[in-house]
């Protein structure tokens, strides 16, 4: 499978993601947090199918579409082991979704950066919650759940926070 | 549409493109050139539908992912004005297959690189072959085709060197 083909899969397997997860935190009351900003879209995304949620942006710096750039009073900017611990200490444990795409080419230390952020990640949400992820989370308090229909396992994760 | 589903139509259109070009360009014997190497995804789908052809690459400098460089003497990095009269000079006007995408994301300044590499593109085109483009393409000599099935007018271009 070409990258092309396999980049399309993936975008489509994120989608397929976020919209599952939607449906299933109807019942939570929370906001929404996306770690990784990059370009923008997925954010866009977000706040199409998560119109009535809050959502906080986390990311080093600013280098999104400018029609994608959220408020300053919903941005967190710097290294996410320094900015996730400041919005638990705002925000509170008071996540129902959280999508975390932070990946980088290095698959190594994408792995050393979930395994430090899967635990706060848990910290910062609320029961019934889902996040979903291009990494696998392991941590304690988070369950993986099934993938939507058509994206294959390890492609993205889906885990609920229990 | 959000911007992550607008990407992702995009990127299907641009690959559903380039396979209904390499159908059309079989009994066209040339080369293909790729004018944006970018992360080199779609070099990569390049490679994989066009086992057979050369391929040559154009960009400003080197961004790719290890495993999609080029070698050396497939590649033309600069600007692509001064790299495409280049290619003409040691290639010949052999192109079968055309793929550019090299928009930014300013509208205006993509409009006039199309503007100014339309004439050019032509010129270095066997007749018969099919430039497939992320910007309209109005040149002499160029005819627009009909795009595949689901790809929406003005989302990606084709025209066959007539």
């Amino acid at each position: 499978m070409s990258r092309l083909d396999s980049f399309i899969r993936r975008l489509q397997a994120q989608r397929a993601c976020l919209s599952e997860a939607v449906e299933q935190i109807r019942g939570v009351d929370g906001f929404v947090l996306e770690l990784g900003l990059g370009n923008g879209r997925t954010y866009d995304h977000l706040r199409e199918i998560c119109p009535d949620r809050e959502i906080y942006v986390f990311d080093r710096q600013v280098n999104a579409h400018p029609d994608c750039v959220p408020a300053e009073d919903h941005l967190f900017l710097g290294e996410i082991t320094a900015t996730l611990p400041q919005a638990l200490a705002r925000l509170g444990a008071n996540a129902a979704l959280v999508h975390t795409d932070v990946g980088t080419g290095d698959q190594k230390s994408n792995e050393r950066l979930a395994a430090t952020i899967a635990p706060m990640m848990r910290g910062i949400m609320l029961v019934g919650g889902i996040v979903i992820s291009d990494q696998a989370l392991p941590a304690p308090g988070l369950t993986p759940l099934a993938l939507p229909d058509g994206v294959k396992p390890g492609r993205y994760f889906m885990n609920r926070a229990v």
